[in-house]
């Protein structure tokens, strides 16, 4: 068994499962979405990490196992290109029993998922996620862009570990900025088999994705909280404002089927967005 | 008994009572501090409020009462003079026994303290904290204040209420502000009598309170957390960033004794901070 093998008690993942994605989960049809998870942890101040880049250590070893556990249940793990320059991320699954930690082959290894719309991401073969690939611990990544050819040596590495570059096309969104469209994403997604995602960050993806016209795309959200203020200027999770008919301000949204689960020194806590 | 009077059972107070002043609390000496709870309810994304001035509610009823049952056990509640003006605030106790609400007296009703600095809070007696202070239902606040000599006026409203200006001496503090210096505040109080103080905000009062050169100062600290998301732009509880000896960012504070209690659809996270 790998060193670095994680253990998640059965006891800890009841109170999870009326948020993860069913077991027997299948999609249906051409506009299927994948169950969508997102995932975080916070400071009391809501942020990430003490800035863009800072690796924060936030919550304490039971959430890093939870994460783990969260992503062995799901076929793939998102993250936005930021996150993947800043923290040259493995993007695997350390759970025990998933493959490469006593499980067979790939078993339970989500598939990554980086944002990449401009493809700026400028990785090498000595990435921690393709040391994993080659090692039989984790998936090779695809990249989703919007570049019409990528740069081939990227492409090449890529297609060597069993990655690849999936293109979406930009659209003006509803807020008026030109990009990726979420539902975009989800359904190329769907279209590659992968019936769950989960969306691990960073700020700039999750911001994105709290706001009224991407409320439906999201099944759960599942956020960890630590005991501490982070201080002012990190990373902060915190949605654009939004006003209702009357120009008068209103909260961003509300959770709907809350509930909290006090885990160690951190506290986790699961819910639904209201469309 | 009044219409408006809240309930918190007994089987919620156990959880809190660790992070409360001790029922025999006795203060001693000239230097000594009262026993200081910081107590606040905050969004996902730590804000307070959807702006300055605007009254959000974010928490439930259960949070409601148990705000009520703190306060009847302080000896006084603390608030900044931006709140006073925005909220037109009551801060009087309205938990079942407290004076006014079935008790006798004034039992269980804490002092209110406005912390203002400049006498620039412009009251009337038709403000609700005088109007309860009539009723029998509240008491007459003290105001902290560095003006030497506030409006008469104010102060015959003040005193016959039952209240008074206390004049606090302004002073360079370590980070270099010219301002109340929070142990003198403190120290007036407990010169008052007053053995122990619940500080309920605002921002400003919050943030300047969540720096190192405070952390001795608050004996305890109870957050409620609502979960919804209000967006950017709010009441934002997020200190100063913090720097180590190397001039290395580092996260402002961690919490020590920290308990999270699951309370209908919030949470409320009890702790201490760090010295």
């Amino acid at each position: 068994m790998a060193r670095d093998t994680l253990y998640f008690p059965a006891s800890d993942r009841l109170f999870l499962e009326p948020y993860l994605p069913p077991k027997d989960l299948a999609l249906s049809g051409a506009d299927a979405l994948p169950f969508t998870t997102l995932t975080f942890a916070t400071s009391l101040d809501s942020q990430l990490a003490l800035s863009p880049g800072a690796r924060t250590v936030l919550s304490g070893p039971q959430s890093k196992a939870m994460t783990h556990y969260l992503r062995s249940r799901h076929d793939a793990i998102l993250i936005g290109v930021g996150t993947a320059v800043a923290d040259n991320p493995g993007l695997n699954c350390r759970i025990e029993g998933a493959g490469g930690y006593g499980g067979d082959g790939l078993e339970g290894q989500p598939r990554p998922i980086i944002v990449d719309p401009k493809a700026r991401w400028d990785f090498t073969e000595n990435q921690k996620i393709f040391e994993l690939a080659r090692d039989g611990r984790g998936k090779a990544p695809f990249i989703i862009t919007a570049v019409e050819t990528p740069p081939a040596d990227k492409e090449a590495i890529l297609e060597k570990h069993g990655g690849k570059f999936i293109r979406v096309g930009l659209k003006t969104t509803v807020t008026g900025e030109y990009g990726l469209y979420w539902k975009d994403v989800l359904k190329a997604l769907a279209a590659e088999g992968l019936g769950s995602v989960m969306i691990e960050g960073g700020g700039a993806v999750i911001n994105s994705l709290l706001v009224p016209e991407n409320f439906e795309v999201i099944s759960s959200v599942i956020i960890t909280i630590a005991p501490t203020w982070l201080g002012r200027g990190g990373v902060v999770v915190s949605p654009e404002r939004q006003f209702d008919g009357n120009g008068s301000l209103v909260p961003s949204t509300r959770l709907k089927n809350v509930m909290w689960h006090p885990f160690g020194e951190d506290v986790v806590m699961c819910g639904n967005l209201k469309v």
